[in-house]
């Protein structure tokens, strides 16, 4: 069943299925330990973090590999409220993803501060340039590319701003990596990401460092990850996180272009056959892989539902705010109301996805439009 | 090699590595997605729930799954940071491992009252009583079973001593699960625990909450472990954490006296070869699989070295504390100095480890004392 909801999770790529159970044959030892098998496996994760510092075009002692981008969104903001001037704020999209936004709400408090976005949820660089001319921030916080609508951020450019005055740039990029090439995340401060959303396994993740930041810790514990992070190394699950990032990068994300064309056909023959039906922030730069679909009518739950009968998986935002109620916040952000919000499907698309597999989806909706369309419009129908 | 570290960590088992790739495989799903597919995740992950804490006799939710014992102690300290009364104290072991302690220090800071040990690390209950008389404490914090000498800690009474007072009991359970019964641990209310330890993989553990501790909260992120813990759930690793604790509480735990036996005789044949030898924390109740040796001469790394040459994989105290200078903790607290400690050998066995493994590492000790006899005392040798 083709599965468009690579945004949620992915599945693990054979290349990391093969590194985990290498290591776990292999590798399994405590890197700690005092005899050579141990050893060599320091070795080897020395390795994995050169080549991972690598792909990220940073130094591999700012890599701490860690469970997740969620940790990792927690410990920068613990971080933040430890070692920055408790007077300054810290300016954050509104459009985050719970982790980075929970986490900061919790250690952040009333010190922040919401960075100006367009309609479509893109941070707005002349008022943050404004802002930053107005006051000395502690620290601006945005993510790479948004999770539900597939909304880029002008990342690099903010990195730059941030750098010329000095202020510390944080960027989830937990949707960005494997999608689109990771060497410019050299240019940001703090970065994040999770191995599941790029084909790698779920529970292993990163925090690359600035430099400079040698008085972080996360985990209190052992001395592991240059004393950043205490607990025994997850040598399997970093291994297997490469191996997933190495395959991105080497093998796919120089595809971007016609996947992006395949996306875009996609929406264009979507708004021929279903009347009424939007492309959330249409006109911002988004993933190749992510639509955030306004349908005209009917909960997104039953077109999820249909659209699974039809032999495709959607969903109807992000899975991580699927437990909570109320519509969500990035589609609040961008200004869509609460009945508009329970109307909206998310589409994101995996590098196996192929032209036949959009279509298909493309089919199924326009069916499933017809299947759900309102009685008091269906008696005009043809 | 027989593998006599087992403390540091564990080989994958068999049964965990075959849940392990059955979840990567058929249920790799984000739990929180809307369709089918991934509600199965969903009720996989409740029933792995439920059976968990069938064996640790708790109920399911109390239960957060995360990346690990050191996550866990890093949770429980800034929880009770937040929600105890700040004059108040919590009482801890000085043995517990640098997971615990480092948390405790970090987020207790001066709140953190030593409790008086025997000359084996072993928590005196008397000491106990007197204390939990004199002063409202905010919490009593011991392991079940030490890391580097095997001691076991009386918290079965401990726990029942803090009930009767209302005092919350935080318990690292890490070197005990799947090596002896998990059960009577639900008399504890707070419950650490890392799967590698008991031949899980790396990176995935959980904490057991105690009833009334809704408030609870780790990772902020999404939703995830009944709002306890942002983050994607882990159910490859989950799944596989399981399988290794039932196939040790259903196949293994009850073979604890037999493998006692081996251990003990193993010490005593292991004194009449090493004049001089001392067993660390000989008179203590002690894990079943832990052997702490007091060298009579030479650095323990060369011991080390040596008994691999001979085949045998041992270690010269926790491999979590390997980064650090200075003589173990643990071991300091037991009165030793820290030249002794420098010669402190630790040898720790797991099920599949046979009598004929601990003959051997007989054997292998007592050919390496030879080699290493220092040359003074040579010269008086037959």
């Amino acid at each position: 069943m083709p599965y468009f909801d690579h945004n949620a999770t992915t599945p693990l790529l054979p290349v990391a299925r093969e590194a985990w159970l290498r290591a776990v044959d292999e590798a399994w030892q405590n890197p700690s330990s005092p005899y050579r098998e141990a050893a060599r496996v320091r070795i080897r994760l020395d390795s994995a973090r050169e080549r991972f510092a690598q792909f990220l075009g940073c130094k591999p002692k700012l890599l701490v590999f860690n469970s997740g981008a969620t940790e990792g969104a927690n410990d920068v903001f613990r971080h933040w409220a430890r070692a920055t001037d408790p007077s300054l704020r810290v300016a954050i999209s509104p459009t985050e993803h719970p982790c980075v936004l929970e986490a900061a709400k919790e250690s952040m408090g009333a010190r922040l501060a919401w960075l100006e976005t367009t309609a479509a949820g893109v941070v707005k660089l002349d008022a943050l340039d404004r802002l930053l001319g107005q006051e000395t921030l502690a620290g601006v916080v945005t993510m790479a590319a948004n999770n539900e609508t597939g909304v880029l951020q002008p990342w690099s450019e903010i990195a730059q701003r941030c750098r010329a005055r000095g202020v510390p740039f944080f960027c989830d990029a937990t949707q960005w990596l494997g999608k689109l090439p990771a060497s410019r995340l050299s240019e940001v401060d703090w970065v994040i990401g999770s191995a599941h959303k790029f084909g790698g396994p779920k529970g292993v993740g990163f925090l690359k460092l600035p430099a400079g930041a040698e008085g972080f810790h996360g985990l209190r514990g052992g001395e592991q990850e240059h004393a950043h992070r205490g607990g025994t190394e997850n040598f399997p699950g970093i291994s297997a996180m490469l191996a997933a990032l190495a395959e991105a990068e080497e093998k796919k994300v120089f595809l971007e272009m016609q996947r992006l064309a395949w996306r875009e056909a996609f929406e264009r023959d979507l708004g021929a056959r279903i009347p009424g039906v939007v492309v959330v922030a249409k006109t911002a730069e988004r993933l190749w892989n992510t639509v955030s679909l306004l349908m005209p009518h009917t909960e997104n739950h039953r077109w999820v539902a249909r659209l699974e009968k039809s032999g495709f998986q959607v969903s109807t935002g992000s899975a991580c705010a699927t437990g909570k109620n109320g519509p969500s916040h990035v589609l609040a952000a961008m200004g869509l109301d609460a009945i508009e919000a329970k109307r909206t499907v998310r589409v994101s698309a995996g590098w196996e996805t192929t032209e036949e597999d959009w279509r298909g989806l493309l089919d199924a909706f326009a069916k499933v439009a017809i299947e759900l369309q309102p009685a008091a419009t269906q008696v005009i129908q043809p």
